[in-house]
């Protein structure tokens, strides 16, 4: 018996994923606030829902992808909402980089619906997306990762399982957030410090990528940065302080420091202070650089 | 004509290194503070010399690997000093991880002896000293760097050049050890926060090293944090905050702050004072574990 | 035309104020969640008020002195709420530290009840509410203010006008809180600094408070810090992070990055997670000398 | 019997200070690397001296006042130095901000040739020095103290006296110079943060200092915050760095972290690297309003 799937979420991540979806034979009801992206997906296959809740069948699986917290709240909020849509039997996919508190939270609410909740947040950009090459982290009832397995599969190059508790797979996407905005700062330093120091940038940043530093992180976003074109953003600004944002608070809820998260939120702000809010990310790197006293800030 | 070449400072880079010379079929002349370690290599064919100086030959090659600045410093301000004895067409090639401003310093020093002096400091831990296969980085006039090619392939996998400029070599080291630490200081934090969120930081290094981290120093670094056991040193705590200090004090040179290099000599620092001195230095991460509140201390 | 007033909130601030107003002749309806520290004022002529509701008059004045703006928020949306007791022509002065965000949607929600808000949070410590000497910040309707100003003065010492949008006085007292905590922190470091080079720490706070530093806040907070005695708490640990995470949240709006702040809330962060939420908020102090290798912590 | 009173080095705060001595009554014999300074205290009594060592009689006192650690060191180790010309029975006076290190290494090597060192750093900006009005820590031999007892009086209001161990004098204006640098920095970030949510820093500043904070450092360093007059400077940005800097490394020897400090120290760096190295050392507040995307650095 074939699944019935609803993906809630079109966005720039989301979008391709559905696709993979449909292109791997599943059929799927997608909802997106702005319809337009829903209508595109119906040349391929898709059924458009007019509203979220019409995504959902009874005892089938949903898919999220939406873009924070407060956003997923209000999903799974609304009357009648997705969730009881689903009911007895259903499971909801939760693909955001949210906090684990939020999942768990909701986990708890669905419950009452009969409906298990998986965190399954991914790591890859919008061109990992649409390649299927996506890595995605689930945690969750076992029963229903085992279920959805097939789906993920469509969508990424492999599902690592970080077991049964909720939150979990949250967890791990705000760690690795957080070490790659970790990488940039790093590299943003270190950048710096040769162009103020005689030593091309460039050419340091090629040696170390190509040896100690040998993978994808390192070599794509040290292009980035060394390239000093920052828009149009493969990621924002102000979704790396969001996302750094989640991983203090879960830190804190837990009582912990993380100095280095903090110096990195500092950075998100005054790189929105100095009006980036739509550059990539990796733009914290002109902060360095203004720090530093390079006018680099001039050419763009 | 063979070239007439001497190596100074045995330490466990040095020793393998001039090894490695010697298996190459190089004649080589070796002096070492402590003597034992000189006569370990005269049964694979080494001459050990008597007194530093001794270890030049005129217009020949010597190649120096000490602990810091102040060492080198000594080296060629002795009376009389290899430097004067290599004289005219010699090189001084210094693999030591030192300031740039000091090798710029002493290669001033060097010209008014005839002597060409090149800093090619080196990536890699003993065992890739041993098995010749560092990354080394080298920057100094191109016909001494193009002469000491051969020698530079004898002990390790590559040589990247980085012009003429001296101390530029010296830079790139030390970026690299920056961003070394950093990537420590950060899997510190996210492992920690892993742990404190129920989420294995086993299987998150597993995850990420396999993905967007899978290279070098994250597959290696992550392995001794998770694992925890920090003696005996691969690389001293007091070693990292050397290095650290160099690259706070080149940027403060060249008027730059790099916060993240502060906050990493602030972790050396609590590590020393917790008696650390001798651990390896990704023991940082134990500062980061017991300031959230996690007795791992105790288990050493 | 006696003014009818309310006070919710019998902390060991709000205790005190509520008293004075009493002593000054003010006739109070006293409301607190736990009903206690409502009846012990009632000998001292409060009315007792069953519910913070009850505690409000047609047209009257509520003070409100609470924990946080949550429970603020719950006061202030209960069915039915002290706001709508009050209706139109009421004043509601919240004595809390909040966010000033806090202030300006409430003060909006209350404009519907044609109630003005006026945020008038304090400084002192409970010592100085007993003696009427609090320094109290206003900001406001300037009717409600010059209409509360003879209340005012019965609490405190004196009364600082921030001027007519609410929030302001929030934004002072946050300030406030801030610069308090830094002179802790500077405090902390400076005295660790001494004692780790043979310099007494008490001595040397007794000549700073003596002169460049001769004012409340260093008297009395360096007395705290050399004497290493933080329980009880005058001001709770966890207190502190509250109102240094409402300044970061304050400037993170106002897209600003406070890196002292920051710094600040890692050490609220590592001494909670060490066990010390109730300690005094200066026993960040012990984080510091931890830090520096002194074994501070094992004397308690 | 009339002491014997050499002074070297009369900058803009040891000029006063001699002229105070010559004002007091006693004869000094005044040197400066420049010698137009000296002429001018020619009038006022002085005995010009050529050399350094020329400003020194056997067994007299010789005051010094010079830029850093380096100027001190030359001036003890020139041939002839003062040093030698005090001889047995003479006092070195150190009033200049060094390391407590440099001032044990120098009273060693004083002890050599008879005399005692007393490390008498001051407190007090150039008009303070003027007035005889700075305030002075005095720490090494106690006789050596009690002899120039009634000269500290000349010059200050009050001397503080931090026992026999030579340095430690040094090590208190460490840590008082770090309090005021970091409460500059926490006047900087809350006025920040009061100016972007509007609240008027001068207001906010005249309700701190006149209550909480109601003392020298806060009441003068926040008007010039406010006033945003940063030329001429009392203190130059440069100097903050050097103190910043010789904390940090004492902090350093001694193995502890000083955060905030190292906070400070990327201020500074960043300051210079802006242009403002001849900016008064408050200046770093336009770093915190910078950061803040507040474009007050354009109006100067």
């Amino acid at each position: 018996m074939p699944e019935n799937i609803g993906f809630i979420g079109l966005g720039n991540m989301g979008e391709p994923m559905a696709e993979n979806l449909l292109a791997a034979g599943f059929p799927v009801r997608v909802y997106n606030r702005t319809s337009s992206k829903a209508s595109a997906l119906q040349t391929k296959g898709a059924v458009v829902a007019t509203t979220a809740a019409d995504a959902a069948m009874p005892g089938g699986i949903v898919f999220t992808m939406v873009s924070d917290d407060r956003a997923l709240d209000e999903l799974c909020g609304a009357q009648p909402s997705f969730v009881e849509c689903l009911g007895r039997g259903g499971i909801h996919v939760s693909l955001s980089t949210i906090a684990p508190a939020t999942s768990k939270r909701l986990a708890e609410q669905h419950r009452q619906h009969g409906v298990d909740y998986v965190d399954a947040p991914v790591f890859g950009r919008p061109e990992a997306a649409k390649a299927a090459r996506l890595w995605i982290c689930a945690s969750g009832p076992s029963e229903a990762r085992e279920r959805i397995r097939p789906l993920l599969a469509a969508m990424g190059q492999k599902t690592f399982d970080f077991g049964e508790e909720v939150g979990t797979a949250n967890v791990v996407k705000l760690c690795g957030n957080f070490m790659i905005a970790s990488a940039v700062e790093a590299m943003g330093e270190a950048f710096t410090l040769a162009e103020k120091n005689g030593a091309d940038p460039a050419a340091l940043a090629e040696m170390l990528t190509g040896t100690l530093f040998a993978c994808p992180i390192y070599q794509n976003y040290s292009k980035l940065i060394v390239g000093g074109k920052f828009e149009p953003a493969g990621f924002r600004m102000a979704l790396g302080l969001k996302d750094v944002d989640l991983a203090l608070q879960t830190a804190s809820a837990s009582e912990m420091p993380m100095p280095l998260a903090s110096l990195l939120r500092d950075r998100f702000l005054a790189s929105l202070a100095k009006g980036r809010k739509d550059f990539d990310w990796t733009a914290i790197s002109l902060d360095v650089a203004e720090n530093a006293g390079l006018r680099k800030a001039a050419a763009r």
